[in-house]
């Protein structure tokens, strides 16, 4: 038995998640459709991190138990051509039986993009969130600047607190202007160990009322220590959001990938 | 009467085309509708450059008339406001009674977006054409050389020779690498005075094969010079091809706009 781990991109527009639902499509269907058609094994893959229905991804990661003896650049190739146009294999590794997609990763990062202009083009409109108004990007710097750090996110996630731990370390929380097709977005990038549900999308709901001057940049603090949601800001839009990179020890994912 | 000058970004996805057809939403269609919940008037808008079904614009510019009294944001608010999300009025222009959207255009510029790599990002799918070998992009440059200047490109179009001229000016045509959510993309941008139905999309399938090492770069001249359509290469999707600019002369188009 081999373990095969493959990092994933896909536009989340018309999935219901990235994992299996009652009803609807999701990225892990699609993907175990696409292995069972490759290799006529039916198979369960494990993903790094869960993601709502809209929200995109270019760098989840996933692995799966297999019998194959394909080489991992045929993997690769022979996933494509069977996935549908809004799911890509981008890498393949073959990793030590011990690999888990979830468990072994040390840190994810998220980015999410706003367009703070009177027009959103067309093009970007299932990727970026729309807001009218322009966003004073140092008033958010400084509201994301009080995430660094290990910290209870009890008031930026919708899961109850029965349902474990909700103290996270965030190693990285910045707003930089990007430009994509020409338009100059806003990029709001947390990474950390792990994320609880929702907590990207209400740190961003939080941090655009700052932006908006609506909220102090300070008032980020208070939210953090008094661990009650209805202090953070509404959960933003899914379709702003992408999981951009999750990352291994490096004795745990070999370099040598296809 | 007011003359009022727009310019236009769409998604051409889900378009039959840039204008009125039989059966389909078209780009013209849409904004015709926009107009008339905004203005209570039914009026033509007359479009710079006639897109095909599935091709972008960043760029598109259109002319109409109107007895509209409201200011230049007021009409661009009230248009996007009607508008569907795949369209959007960038900005708004009072012009003088003779100006003419396609008649007063100098320049038109398109950009075709290839990726040569084997894995597209899903994101990217409806506005960037898939290659899986890497094109020779030195090659593809030294082929598009050859159409600088005033040439008959009746090779490079899908019209009859029966429609008028097939001459014009190439001002620009060259290729570079240019990154969009982090991949690389190789751009093919061509600017001319005007262009034939079909010109850029059969300029690209002709560097495409030149990029593959299929046609010599000194090719671009001979089917030039034949004016035969089947000795260019075929003409490449249209969803790879985004019109990004309409020039007009600097007395035409004020400076103030919306």
């Amino acid at each position: 038995m081999r373990t095969i781990a493959m990092r994933l991109a896909y536009d989340g527009t018309d999935f219901v998640g990235s994992q299996w639902q009652n009803t609807g499509r999701s990225v892990q269907g699609e993907l175990e459709g696409a292995w069972f058609q490759f290799t006529q094994e039916q198979r369960r893959f494990v993903f790094a991190g869960r993601t709502d229905a809209g929200v995109h991804a270019q760098g989840q990661m996933a692995h799966v138990q297999t019998e194959t003896h394909h080489d991992l650049a045929t993997i690769q190739r022979g996933c494509n051509a069977w996935l549908p146009g809004d799911v890509a294999v981008r890498n393949v590794w073959e990793v030590a039986p011990n690999f888990h997609a979830r468990h072994s990763a040390i840190r994810r990062e998220y980015r999410y993009l706003i367009a703070d202009t009177p027009v959103l083009l067309p093009l970007l409109r299932h990727y970026v969130l729309h807001v009218e108004q322009p966003l004073d990007d140092r008033a958010i710097q400084t509201a994301l600047t009080f995430l660094h750090g290990r910290h209870d996110f009890a008031a930026f996630t919708s899961q109850s607190t029965s349902q474990g731990s909700t103290i996270r370390h965030c190693y990285e929380a910045r707003c930089l202007r990007v430009e994509v097709l020409g338009q100059t977005l806003l990029a709001i990038d947390v990474a950390a160990n792990a994320f609880l549900q929702h907590m990207v999308r209400t740190i961003v709901g939080t941090v655009v009322l700052v932006g908006r001057g609506r909220l102090k940049p300070e008032r980020m603090e208070r939210v953090l220590q008094e661990r009650d949601r209805r202090q953070a800001g509404p959960t933003a839009a899914a379709h702003g959001l992408s999981l951009m990179t999750v990352v291994y020890p490096p004795h745990v994912l070999p370099l040598g990938a296809s």
